[in-house]
């Protein structure tokens, strides 16, 4: 395994432990809402975008510990809005990550709930990031601004909106840019943007890190799509662009296989660029070329 | 119209006005979210939760206007908790203040998404009360916390979760007043410890202006199930305790009404004991006498 692997492991391992402190309780009552909490937020996942935080924190000088607790409200904010987009109202999905999706374990009712509840806890979590010696209040304010901003109706919850009325529809490239901007690259790019406030950045850096934000999300969607249409052919042999329901809203259907990897290699040569100037980006750069050549 | 009404009249106007200019414009991109967000926002209310946060900081000295920002945000926090609670998978509920629910205008999605989009931008709003002069930034963030955790597991959520799990089951007087403190109680209790916080209270004060809320919290509980009890016999003459789905969890029920009086009775005394230290505390006072002689 390489070096930036073990990274990202060691690092996700550390954000599972904090998360375990930072959520209520399990046990806590009512019991079902609490362990539905549980199971949803340790249903597996990379933890990349708290690792995004901490290691934006690192590149600006401060130490990754001083920012977990934004770095873990950020996934329980990621977590609700799995939770929420599996619903049979929104996506219908009744598995994520080879297990069964929160309402299928435990109700679409108390699954509603459970993402209401870790989208609220998220708050008080990063709240409390002010309680760490070294963060500016002020700074830990405009992380909570930006990140109800990015997270909201003109960011990944404008994104998911758009998504769901295109389902089935033709759409134009502009609006799959704006879906997936504003679903996945929004929490991505304000995740490294909350790093770097927390840690002091000046705002041309802020502006630079967020830049470099839209652009690996861009990869990540891109690469997502590819994905999807390589592991449907593998798998179970069935041809490009048939049943999937949102088949059309993709990179791969409007762009094709050489225009997304096209795409891909503009978007991080773009990404890389933003990051060079800086000292220690190594894991920035093994994070662009990860996100580029990732097969899972 | 007695001077409180026409102040609660004057101060609800207010804060419409307000709420209008802290969410995202009703044109925004995607036009339906920020719609239905307005459609829910200004589908009538009180505002009584916003307006006990604002006289709370009146009531430590801190002129009004300097809070609204958090009592805005408490708003859309109520909001979209209306809105969830009247999707099919939980109350389904069709119309609410004589209006067709959120559902019923826009479908099930977007309303799930129009509530997710209300408490996340509840979070931008409140944060941006640190904009305001004379305002600590270590007292917005004391407030985020205390809001998020009163409108979390162990609030807000917690107490519609055992209200939804209880439907149709006996319930015992410890879960009825477990419901009724979080779901309800909740969120009007820290409105109230709200304004005082941003308004420099000490922690005794606060204790004691969060108790107060506590105590008219459960009245507001328990005046509303006597309210929908007399209003079922009046209006269509149904024997009281018949097919109502949640008949069975309410004060009414459980104490009758001449102990819900006793109740009513009890708990306002202590409310108007515990403010009764405070200068310029008329609002409260009537406040108090308002839920009680309410008759809508």
């Amino acid at each position: 395994m390489s070096d930036f692997k073990k990274e990202l492991n060691s690092l996700g391992k550390i954000v599972e432990q904090e998360l375990a402190k930072l959520l209520p309780q399990k046990d806590e009552f009512p019991p079902k809402l609490h362990e539905a909490m549980h199971y949803s937020t340790f249903s597996g996942g990379k933890r990349i975008r708290p690792i995004m935080v901490m290691k934006a924190a690192e590149l600006f000088g401060m130490p990754y510990e001083k920012v977990i607790p934004t770095a873990c409200g950020i996934e329980m904010i990621h977590t609700y809005s799995l939770i929420h987009d599996d619903l049979p109202v929104m996506d219908n999905d009744d598995f994520r990550r080879g297990k069964p999706t929160c309402h299928k374990v435990y109700g679409e009712a108390l699954a509603l709930l459970t993402g209401d509840a870790l989208l609220t806890h998220a708050f008080a979590t990063i709240a409390k990031n002010s309680k760490i010696e070294g963060i500016c209040p002020n700074a830990v304010i405009d992380v909570i601004e930006k990140i109800s901003l990015a997270a909201g109706a003109n960011g990944m919850i404008g994104g998911q909106t758009v998504d769901i009325s295109s389902s089935g529809k033709d759409i134009d490239k502009d609006t799959l840019f704006y879906i997936s901007r504003h679903k996945t690259g929004a929490l991505i790019s304000i995740s490294l943007w909350s790093g770097a406030r927390l840690a002091g950045a000046s705002n041309k850096d802020l502006e630079r890190i967020k830049a470099f934000g839209e652009n690996i999300g861009l990869v990540f969607q891109i690469v997502d799509d590819i994905l999807d249409e390589k592991g449907d052919e593998k798998t179970i042999g069935k041809p490009i662009g048939s049943d999937t329901k949102n088949m059309k809203n993709t990179f791969f259907h409007l762009y094709g296989y050489d225009g997304c990897m096209k795409l891909v290699a503009q978007l991080s040569s773009e990404a890389k660029e933003l990051i060079s100037k800086y000292k220690n980006n190594d894991f920035f750069m093994e994070l662009t070329d990860f996100l580029v050549n990732r097969s899972y």
